[in-house]
This record gives structure tokens, C-alpha cells and sequence, in this order.
């Protein structure tokens, strides 16, 4: 070990210079523990390439000496997917320093960047001109790029404009003896072969590493409109949700579902926070953008509502007058998961569903977790236009919450038996990393396993790309 | 060989019924000729499996006995990828009797089908249900969604909707060793692993053979307009389509450029098309779309069209104040290819470019194939705003256009590599088949090329599908 260890230095060294290999403990220890401090591993040495060629010597060196690649972007991930394990055998490679946006193409409606750009300075990069990079989520400050990409990232604008690897053209990798594939085409149409950019996507690091895209860029939206809806039950939402495409288009380009719980929840926590229609159960919160000039926007916003309130999809909905109101009720929406926090530890799950199996999951669900854990609180709430659930379980008030998690492994069962039952997911858009992995052997079909497995040992045959992850 | 024909037979007769089972001569021909007449083949028999047990089925078969499989759909495809090579020892597929719709789900906003669904009944089905899937291509009365998926189609309306593989949520596919996989799913987010369908999606039938998808549909337009402008340059059409998208968002859903040339045989061909602004040598045929009630498109479509003369982007410019003139100036562009046919044989190429550089390509190519070959004519006319130009080549005016044909590979040859030094494909949306196949050999890296060989190779190892295309 230690002549691997010396030899593996020198390498490292060679390849990224001395100072970017990072070794000492206090140094390490950053990188090998995930944001919320769930995951913990070791590693003997950081190192941290500032190009991809410098990236390209790195695998090679481990490639030979069979030293595990664990990749890192903003090492904000929700699974552990970027942490490694406990052995102390990998290197983590930190892209962070390949932050340059390589170029705007603004006639071809295109942006370059590196692996390691936060995507805060890519969408900053769209809007300096005049242009929307629409991905957005929580850690769009200190997430990067590349692992938005190697986790094919969610988030609020998904009903629109789709997942992460729905917004690039092309990729460049770095494969597992070290050569670099350079994939980054700028084309919205090109037939010449398999599309192997989408392997990688959202592989979490397993088959290569990313370092550098082509991602779309989108008109920018010139009228936004915030609005808030009270709803009879979850099926009345899903018929919100279709009767506003249907009248708006693509204009909406989020929905949230709220209970009321998580509501009072957030508004418990937050009390300046406004409350529109007490005393109902369910609630949307609707957002539409337009990018048209002179857009009627918020007069057809208002019709399309009131004829749901006519017709009794909706029970009452109210129209944000001001920028500031509408941040208010997004901030209903978006203080949920720190007011839930705050209420004590609880059983989260991030799961998807086709849209019109909803109702029925929130209902059996309901059924199913109540009979077994009498008492048990559900705060709903999520991404009803992309059938993503933030499906969240605590114990019974007044009872120890801490020691309701204790309950985890049944309650996941019960949620996640349902949600295959229904044809849904067990991973929305977190992804699998090191935490649900046990959990996607019991759930995925043998013959998709096989096909991953198939496709790991084709596209790194040594196992080198973090190893313990997804498969 | 009579062995393994008469195994064979007895195989596929049990698995699909000997009707099913075509091998008289007359029977054949019709499969195993392409639809223009370029592509000879020869096969042992066409089966015609009634759903996807029945193709697992022959699959085993044909695996087993080590037979090729040519998959087949509509046999609309443009490259030979569908046409059996003249060995005569594998089998068509041919998946037209899987034809049904199997579910439509509204609230999801997706429709699954079977691979021989044709388009144009994908299309209804969504129509009739309220709502659009937009995939739209010339021969949507014949080809099957399965082709279309396996290929790739782009088509119309890319600008906004983007290529078929992007209109997928899941696919049901039988593996090499007949195997299901059933990736059915009708998720907008689901990260649990790799995403093996876009392995599928565009792969040409040779990694396995797609037999059923759920597809996206989306809310389905309310207003159309269509617009027809004279620019001054190529330069200036890319900046009309910029300028547009900026203010017209992805209302803009189709941008065609058309050379004076190509509109010219266009109508001498059909003298009764209009011609609004003779004198001018480009033109830009503009649609927009609006799903939104209440929508003033046609005011915004005037407003942005007249901003673009007052800057001088555009010379002129008009909007169909009829249904009648709308179809009127899209025959224009839709009956080039008709048109450029009577006028005799020409060198076509299907190639995308970033939109930023087609003006360069345009310049650059017409210096460089004029230097070559004096008086040489060309037809330019494409979709712009996916970056895919239909660049087309005559002999000089009064030559033998059959005998401008013997140097297809020098004009080739000039094409594609400039198009490959500006970033861009050599097929942007027919596919590689058996036609360009050499030519990716030259064009695409070799690591890329390494890249599907090893994919090829994991999902396929003895070979048996559709061996001699693409790769």
C-alpha cells in the first residue's frame, strides 16, 4: 500500500501539480463528508485539476494503479453519491477549480461551461445575455454544473423545460483509461450514432467524468405571474393542473401541491407568512411565465381561474398583485423544508408518480401508513406537475420524534411498495448514490439491472468510477 | 443452411403462426427493398409478430440460430437502415400488425403505444383527446412511431418540441438473448439509475428492438400563424430567428430559410404558389403557435415582424390572413423536394451546423464548390432554426444533370468537411443506415467510434441485430 500510495503521489503530482493534491487530514476532510453530515469517508488524497487534460492524467494514474475516482462538484447532493466510502482507497477528484464558462453563443442559443461552474453563475451567465438557463434548485449557489449533470438535477422548472439532461447539447468525458471524448456539440439535431451523451447523465459518476457542456439556453420570461388556489382534495388539483395546460400552455411552469398541514407547518415557523384561504385541505401554488411582448398574462391567468371556481375545481384563488406577494407565497412553498426541521426529524421520501396516479397514491397511502403507525402526520407537499411527491412522515404530536425514525425501514416499505405498485419511482430526482442503493436492488426489474450492470463493465470494466454507488 | 432454414421456419412458425411467416418471393420484395428504390436486399423470410411476447419469441429464435434481425416499420426511412444487406441470411421484422394505442392518460399527458403504431394515429389519438403530439414529418401517414423512435425522426416543429427522443418518457424493448425489458414508465422525473431508453431511441434497430413507448403529449394550439419575410442574407435570417424568439418566446415553433433559387423551381413547378416579394434572395417562412386562450399572436407576430424592418433584418415581410394562404406559403417550401426531383437528379445532404455558424457554411461553401465545379447550382433550403439545412446540389444549367451525379463524392467530400470543421453533423435527422455509413467512419472520432463499438458490443455481442448499419 504505501509503495502505491508513493507512487500514486507522484503521479498526481505530475499530473495536477503538488499543491492541488490535497492530503492532510484537516484538508480532507471537507471533501469526504457529505453537506448534511450523514456520510462519511476517506480518502488518500484530494486533488483538484484545473483542466480537463489535467483530469485526463488523473484517471490515467489511478487507472493503472486501480485507485477508485470518486468525482465532486458543490458536494451538495441529497444521497451521498459524491462521498467516499470508508475504506480509504480513493482519490476524490474535485472539479471545482474548472469554473470557467467557456463561451455564449448567443445565435445559436447555446452556453459552454465547465464541470465545476456553479450553476448560480451559469443562469447568471444566460441573463447577462438577455437569456434563461431555466434549471434552478436550492443549491443552485454551490452546486455545480457537472454534478447537476451527473445527477441529472430536478427542480422548479422542470413541468416546462425538463430535467437537467433535457437542457444539454453535448458533453465532454473523460472515460475510464483516461481518453477524452470530446462531445461537445452545439446541434439541435444530429442522427450519427448512439446518443451516448445520456449515459453519462445522470450516472452519478459510475461511467466517467464530466467535464465540460453545451447547455440550451431560452428566451427570457419578460411577465411572471403568481397565483394560489385552494383545492377540495388532491384529485381536484391534478384537474387544475390539466384545465390550466389546457388554457395556458406551457406558460405554467410550475404547480406545487401543499396540504394544509404543511402550510400551517411552514406558517408556524414563519409567521409573517400570508394565509389566503384558512381552512381548507389542499392548496396549489401556481406559477406562469410568458417571454412575449405585450403578454396578457395575468388577465388569462385570472380567467382560466375563475372558470376552475366556477366549474369547482377550485374553491377560492387569489392572483400575487406585486413581486413581493408573490415571494411571500413562494416562500410558504420553499420555507417547508426548514420549518419541517425545525418540528424535529421525520421520514422523508422524494418519490414520482404519472400525475394521474396521485390521488390514489396520497390516498392509499394515507390508509396503509395510519393503520400501521396510528397517529402518524403527513406533510405533503412537491412538484405536482412532474408527479414528484416530497412525501415526508412524523410521528404522532407530542410523541418522540426522534424515536420515530426508528420506524424508517417499514414506513419506506409501505411508501415504496405503493409507488411501484402505481408505476412510480423511488428517486424523483436525488438520485441513488451510496443511500438508496439497496433499495434499487429490490425495486428495479433483474433484466434493468442487468442492463446497468451490463453497461458499467462495458464503459469502465475496473470498476474505478465510484465504486459503491447507484450499482 | 437448409438445416437452420427449416429450424428456423419450425421456430418462427411457433412463435408467430406460419401465416405470419412470409417467405414466397412476391411476399418479400416488398420488405426488403427501400421505399425509393436505392437499397436491395434479400432475406430468408419477413415475420410479423402480433405483439411483444411473439417478437421475444423470435428473437430467442434468431439468437439461438444466430440469424440477423432487420427490424422494420413503415419502411419510410431514408438511409437503407431498414433494408435487409444482399447476404440473404437474416430476417425483416416487421412490427406493422403491433398497432395499437394502448392507453391514453390525459391527466399524465402521455399516450402509449405499440412500435407499429403509424404516426399519423399517434397524432389522432392525441388530437382527439384535447390535446398535440407534435412530431410531424412528411411521411406520417405510413411511418410507425417505432421507426420513428429508432431513428430518431425530427421533423417540423424540433424548434419547439425537439427530435422524437425527447417526446419519450419510456420504452418496452427486447434485449439480444429476448429478454423484455419493460421501461414502460410515464415519469417526468426518475432518477433511479442510468437512462437506457435514449440507448434505444435513435440507435436504428441495432441494439435491440423497441416495441412500444410512452410518449409525451402536450396541450394542443389554439391560434396559428404563419409569415413569410424577405432578408437581405443568411446573416440576417439568423438574427430574425433571434430576434423573434426573444420576443415571440417558443411561440416560434417553425423557422424555414429558403434560398430565391429554391423558390423559384419551387414554383415553376406549381405556378399557382404566391410569391410575395420576388427580387430578394432569401426568404424566412415563419409559424407560431399559441396553446393560451385569448391570445393576441397574431398582433405580437406583426409587432416583432415590424420592429425586425424597421431595423433592417427584414426587407419585408407578411402574415396569411387565411387558413388558404397559410397552406399556400408552407406548399411553397413542402413541394421543394417534389420540385427539385422533376428538375432531375442532385446532390443532397442532410446536415445541422450551430446556428450561429450557417451563414460561414453558407459563404464558405458556396466558394469552395463553385471553385470546383463551375456554373454548379444551389438549392438551400432547410430548418433553420434547428440548424438543419436540406443543402442541395445541381449541375450547371443546361449540363446533364445524371452525369453531375459522378461527383457526389467530391461534393460530398467538400460538404462534410467543412460542415465538420464548423462543429456540425453529417445527418441531422435521416440517420446513418447503410448509406453513411463509411462516411461516419470518417468523420466521427475514433474514441467516439470505440465508445459505440463497446456499447454495441455489450448490448449485441453475437451481432444479430441489423448487422451493416451504423456502425
Amino acid at each position: 500500500m504505501t509503495d502505491i500510495r508513493a507512487t500514486l503521489r507522484t503521479r498526481l503530482d505530475a499530473a495536477v501539480g503538488s499543491a492541488q493534491v490535497l492530503t492532510a487530514e484537516s484538508d480532507v476532510v471537507p471533501y469526504v463528508t457529505d453537506w448534511r453530515g450523514r456520510f462519511h469517508g476517506r480518502a488518500l488524497a484530494v486533488v483538484r485539476p484545473g483542466n480537463t487534460d489535467e483530469v485526463a492524467a488523473v484517471v490515467r494514474a489511478c487507472a493503472e494503479l486501480r485507485v477508485p475516482i470518486v468525482t465532486q462538484g458543490g458536494n451538495t447532493g441529497q444521497c451521498g453519491g459524491a462521498t467516499p466510502d470508508s475504506q480509504g482507497n480513493a482519490i476524490v477528484l474535485s472539479l471545482t477549480r474548472m469554473n470557467r464558462v467557456r463561451e455564449v453563443d448567443p445565435d445559436n442559443a447555446t452556453l459552454t461551461a465547465e464541470a465545476g461552474v456553479p450553476l448560480a453563475m451559469v443562469q447568471q451567465a444566460a441573463d447577462e445575455n438577455g437569456m434563461l438557463f431555466p434549471l434552478s434548485l436550492a443549491a443552485e449557489g454551490s452546486c455545480t454544473i457537472g454534478g447537476n449533470l451527473s445527477t441529472n438535477a430536478g427542480g422548479t422548472a422542470v413541468l416546462r423545460f425538463g430535467n437537467a439532461r433535457e437542457l444539454v447539447l453535448g458533453i465532454e468525458v473523460v472515460l475510464a483509461d483516461g481518453r477524452i471524448w470530446n462531445g461537445l456539440r452545439g446541434l439541435r439535431k444530429d442522427n450519427t450514432g448512439y446518443d451516448l451523451k445520456q449515459l453519462f447523465i445522470g450516472a452519478e459518476g459510475t461511467l466517467g467524468v464530466v467535464t465540460a457542456a453545451v447547455l440550451k439556453l431560452f428566451p427570457a420570461p419578460r411577465v411572471r405571474v403568481t397565483a394560489f388556489a385552494a383545492v377540495p382534495d388532491v384529485g381536484a388539483s391534478v384537474r387544475l393542473l390539466r384545465e390550466l395546460r389546457a388554457t395556458l400552455g406551457d406558460r405554467i411552469t410550475g404547480f406545487e401541491l401543499m396540504s394544509a398541514l404543511s402550510i400551517a407547518l411552514s406558517r408556524k415557523h414563519h409567521p409573517a407568512l400570508p394565509d389566503p384561504f384558512p381552512g381548507h385541505p389542499w392548496y396549489a401554488l401556481i406559477q406562469a411565465d410568458d417571454s412575449a411582448i405585450d403578454s396578457p398574462l395575468a388577465a388569462q391567468v385570472e380567467q382560466a381561474l375563475a372558470a376552475a371556481i366556477e366549474s369547482g375545481t377550485a374553491l377560492d384563488a387569489t392572483i400575487a398583485q406585486s413581486g413581493d406577494q408573490a415571494n411571500a407565497l413562494w416562500a410558504l412553498r420553499e420555507n417547508m423544508a426548514e420549518a419541517q426541521r425545525r418540528e424535529g426529524p421525520n421520514v422523508k421520501h422524494d418519490i414520482s408518480l404519472p400525475v394521474s396516479a396521485i390521488p390514489r397514491f396520497v390516498d392509499e397511502a394515507r390508509g396503509a401508513l395510519s393503520a400501521a403507525f396510528p397517529g402518524i402526520r403527513f406533510v405533503n407537499f412537491g412538484h405536482l406537475g412532474d408527479g414528484n411527491l416530497h412525501y415526508n412522515l412524523a410521528g404522532p404530536e407530542g410523541t418522540d420524534q426522534a424515536a420515530f425514525l426508528a420506524n424508517a425501514p417499514r414506513v419506506n416499505r409501505i411508501v415504496h411498495d405503493l409507488v411501484t405498485a402505481l408505476g412510480g419511482s423511488i428517486s424523483a430526482e436525488h438520485g441513488i448514490g451510496q443511500l438508496k442503493r439497496e433499495e434499487l436492488t429490490r425495486y428495479k426489474s433483474a433484466t434493468e439491472l442487468d442492463l446497468m450492470r451490463v453497461v458499467k463493465s462495458a464503459l469502465d470494466p475496473a470498476g474505478i468510477f465510484n465504486p459503491g454507488k447507484v450499482l
